[in-house]
């Protein structure tokens, strides 16, 4: 075999030319970064960017903190472990501890901790398969417009049509069910539930578990009431159905407490965590269960990436960093405060968006009634300088996902930009 | 809120207290691991290992290679992009462009790249929806004893009872057919197959895919032959069924040449790559299929961690490092040699064995004929510095899947504690 | 071999001692029955009974009927082609011919006739085939409460969860949405139904067809309104999803017109029709459907039962003497009166049962308010000679289905001891 | 609503212009039959025909034997009850009674008896449920070229693509594996399971149940070795799975002894009957299974059309008639060997067939090597006045299936028909 050369790497054609068609952000963020720093990216050109989007919720703290940083290079640096499979590391065994002593003890939280694999959908696999083991039951209740991940469980409680179909196959042992407010007619859906479990004539089995979204961030920043949250909680206790939260998106902070569900008061029986839980971007995931529910045989679930010990190291640093006491979460519920005053001044000067606001922490979106609109206003964004993305079935709503560390003067300048892209969106609408 | 203080963490017990008891890895090797290098661990008592388990190949060149080491630091160091979604990056630019560069184009393999998210199990779900999706059929045909991921999708099409068992639910839409060379009395499993797709009545619809792996690792490194393999290629493109090589475990050059089934003399249609394709051990997975096959619509398939820019670094390093040219490869089938020809002096040494050796590359297992044996072996090894596993639905085979870099002296030293292990082993079973 | 001799057949005993436990009328229902005729059966101690049963509704002319018989006699005398597979026979051409011209032309139904095999669940499998067939669709909607029969299609469909339980793995491709006027507290059902057809995230893919009672008669006679009925039609043709209307129970006149949709002014893409269609109580059933929709292969549902023609002799002479014109239709809404008229009067004046009526035609339902109270009442009927079961997922309906020919003296006998049991039952639970 | 005047009833185009594209049997057997009487049939034309096709096994005692008839109208006439669900009734009990005294008895069969519904279908998905509800396992196995039914259920375990494909959903819940003697090349399929079974890696659960049809008539008169069929009940034995035997097709004497099964010498766990255990070619089938199955809870599996008690009553008296000692068996084996030894030299002297005979009791078929030729000897022979129809998954074979109760001129006449359009087909091929 000849030696290689390699062709220059120029421009960002490389992706049109190798890349699968799947690739999706690009389209809508078409350039090449390069390096990126809190909540700024720059790319290739040098173009400065500022981020509401943060990796879709997996960069809560930013890109590239420092203090992280400086953790995970030492780590490097020294030859710790990288690979280590499910096998016990030092930075592994730090992690647990930490995570037991900064977010489980204080919250009276007593999750045993799993490693599924790093990804949301590892987590949420593993989640079904421990509650349809643990109960001997198959069906799982989801709700509709929720999203869970792409891998065929997860899939098969996911409500997007468009995500499904790529299933190729019928997706089964799922009953999907409408999430809070989802008739604008009305329409109390706890009471659906429960009276079709009720209703011995209805169709649904009882099910092994009720996986649920507080605020669903894919399905369009649909943010579900406190009371329905916890009459879901009540019915599930009481029909012995497993209540699982998945915060792969919500939790690490990002609607204020570092679960989503603190704020709300209730506890899951099982919770997935993925995305910020390695605090740098770094792929990492954990599934927590009450130790009663801890019925797995050793390696029935397993996985190579399941020990990313660098992930360990980033995740470790960053509960120290934030968690050890209530700064960043008051900062989330503060800067909520301005993000929402914002959108709703913007939808009332704006006439034209036929816009609703809506959210929770950090979490908000900009519902435009009017189609195709939320798309325009991201595009305009982008060209500005601001890199947002839509979500909702129909790419209907400008989802605001800022790093919760963001500071003062970079979140109002993305939202300036957004305004002004909102304005010259608008019109091209008219 | 009041400042959390931390329990200091001391040892293993860690895991026992916090981790679910699905851990499986540290049961075998009970310690806490804390550094690496090349072929070498150490653990927190600085006691020091010789890997024969490359991090079940995700570790194909060894732990924190120098060479990558230094281009990850400097990458992190200067703030790259971290995490990317399936946003354009240089990094992942250069990626593409290098494994086109030195891997495709040399080998006149014109496959389009897809990130499925960055483990196995993500990969070998996208190859399962895109073949279901592109003949619109629903049915994959995969063999006895495979190994393909955890995750719904690839469950049902993976072998282990054990494994399949832990879905909760009834897996469908996959057929298990025979494994090369599955019935010692003898059984043409190519032959069947092809009758059951002639055969209108079988009772097996033409399949969307067959998928494969070239050599099962976990399966027990049961080695397909090269005829079988061919026929079986051609027996799927007569028939216009998609081949999909799952080169997992296997590719990255743990059989000698880049993918496994280089070898062969087969072009497949979709394959899955992951373990040491980042070269680092970090989470990265490619899925490759032909332009013809790249039916996604953008967004199709998505998941957060599609975008680990670090490991895109190590990996355009680590293919730039030992795939410029055959040196690597020629290295491992001459490690093969020694292998090889160590065990079948250890079988032929230890008659209490009741030992068969087979294997391909650097993938090597030594069955024992008796019921516990292998495992005995593994942990004899432990106890005296050599971390290796086994693999099979009755963990009967032990695995070697040493680095591809190991070096000459360590590679003998874990061959020599390995039969020191197999004989206290085999005298325990007498 | 040596000639056998038989045992005496004497009592009931025989079937504790010979049948499965799965029987059950005959539990509600102790006794063995000889002979029958018109609304009476006799058992054989001559015990006389009024039949407010009919067969389930497969009895809608009553027993043994002397027309139909004389036909059957003749027929079965000259030597009729008794079994006929799906040949061509002058006993299914006449019925063919006789169906087409009293029952579908007078209506303006064109639709092609199928022979599904000789029950009801025969005809819910063939219609699902086919709907899926047609759109290349996999899910049905059907509804709360729904029954459409017990072989693994047809179950998938049906509410009841003890009758679900029996399948013994997940039922899947079905989504079970609520009945009209489901929720006392009020739900639109139609509307939910619209809305998650029009969110493209609900996780309802789109149905290839509705599967509708009218009335739900096993479920409890729950009585779908005529206008909920026909925006679920509207609905279905503006999505292009086939209705299919299950008529097995209450087709043939049950409601009043031979089908039950006609006085809803609504046309199913699909009919089945079963139980009464012999006339005779002889199996028989029939799949209707669009001939646009006829798109099945010849043979491609088969079935060894699909030509009955004993019952498409009694099934002709039926349609001849009773749907010729509207006269027995009119018995039958002038009954609803007196059946319906009576029911109240008695829950009124029975306060105890905490009594509802509700029906259509002489589908009659009493529910009671009190547990295990429908059963009892029954019970007691049966005592004093009146056959009559109870439906609904709990058994918590009085289930009124007498013949349509039922004359006014067994029909006001009928009513006398249904009142007299109730009040006996009511002082049971007091 | 008018009167209505029917159209008449003239000739086969009523089956064209009413009834769907679904029909078969009419298509290879274009005229309408009117009478039929033992092993003749005359259209309505007053042509006559033999019958070598018996209802495809429903009237093992040909058409409308006397004694039988005789019993049924006196039945009718006395006005016994016609449909009684599973209420008990005279005429079951007979049954019941006379099925246990004649058949199982003196076999030393402990069998309960289940009525699923009228067809075979019914009892095949009946036995699935009650062996998945006995195992709490959810897979089946069955064979290549098995025929089960159409239900949903029962198509799962069918092995016919083309049937298969129309329940428009993928099949699950069933694994198919090779029958006795699939590959020409030697594949002992027994071997096969029992290693797929002792492979904890094989992806193969612990199935529920296999079901097996001794001798596979629609599949093309596969007959199953007696030792094939013996090492499989011992494997089913050992490993605790149900044997099901489907006898619909087989069973009621076509073999020879009343169940195919006897001659074998295993006792499966659950047994199917249908078709001619009625005797009188109407609908009625039974689910036979041991005492300590019986988990049936009252009423989890019903159906309408359970009681149908015309067929009792001439089922009861096809017992009486037939089977209380070893003549009609005896027969059987006797007109075996002349329907062999006719084919046999046949297939000698017309090569141009490329035939090859096999068949047990008078269940036989003649296979053609030339695509099309069954067909065309079918189609022959019909002129000639012979009702034979093919099976096999592509209609290769000619399948000879005459009443059991041929005398030995019509059995001659219909062979020689056969032979002579044999000739007259072979010579259009050639």
């Amino acid at each position: 075999m000849k030696v290689i050369a390699e062709a220059p790497t120029t421009s960002i054609d490389v992706f049109s030319r190798y890349e699968s068609e799947v690739r999706s952000y690009i389209r809508s963020f078409p350039t090449v970064f390069d390096r990126a720093k809190g909540a700024r990216l720059w790319d290739a050109e040098g173009k400065e960017y500022i981020d509401f989007f943060a990796g879709a919720g997996a960069l809560n703290y930013g890109h590239n903190n420092d203090t992280l940083k400086r953790s995970l290079v030492d780590y490097i640096g020294r030859d710790g472990i990288t690979h280590g499979l499910d096998m016990g590391t030092q930075a592994k065994a730090e992690f647990l501890q930490v995570f037991h002593d900064i977010i489980l003890e204080p919250r009276n939280l007593n999750y045993k901790v799993m490693f599924p694999g790093p990804t949301g959908t590892n987590s949420v696999e593993s989640a079904l398969k421990l509650a349809r083991k643990v109960t001997g039951r198959s069906t799982i209740v989801s709700f509709t417009n929720a999203f869970h991940g792409m891998t065929l469980g997860s899939l098969s409680v996911t409500g997007n049509g468009f995500k499904r179909q790529g299933a190729g196959i019928p997706l089964a042992n799922a009953v999907s069910l409408p999430y809070d407010s989802y008739l604008e007619t009305g329409l109390d859906s706890i009471a659906l539930l429960e009276h079709m479990l009720d209703d011995k004539g209805s169709g649904l089995e009882l099910p092994a578990a009720v996986i649920v979204e507080t605020v669903q961030g894919e399905g369009g920043i649909n943010v579900a009431g406190v009371e329905w949250l916890q009459r879901l909680a009540n019915l599930c206790r009481e029909r012995e159905i497993l209540l699982i939260v998945d915060d792969v998106q919500m939790g690490c902070g990002r609607t204020g407490p570092f679960f989503s569900f603190e704020a709300v008061g209730i506890i899951p029986d099982i919770v997935c965590l993925s995305k910020s839980i390695s605090g740098y971007g770094l792929p990492m995931a954990l599934t927590l269960f009450q130790p009663e529910l801890d019925a797995w045989e050793p390696g029935e679930h397993n996985g190579t990436f399941r020990g990313n010990n660098p992930a360990f190291v980033t995740g470790t640093e960053a509960l120290r960093l934030y968690w050890r006491d209530d700064r960043l979460s008051k900062v989330t519920l503060s800067n909520e405060k301005t993000i929402r005053d914002f959108l709703m001044d913007m939808v009332e000067s704006i006439p034209a968006l036929h816009g609703r606001v809506r959210g929770r922490g950090m979490a908000y979106g900009l519902e435009c009634g009017v189609p195709g609109l939320a798309e325009k206003i991201t595009a305009r964004a982008f060209e500005r300088g601001l890199v947002i993305e839509t979500s909702g079935a129909e790419s209907e709503v400008v989802k605001l996902l800022a790093p919760l560390t963001i500071d003062s003067e970079d979140l109002h300048q993305g939202l300036a930009i957004l305004a002004d892209s909102a304005k010259a969106a608008a019109k091209e609408v008219i």
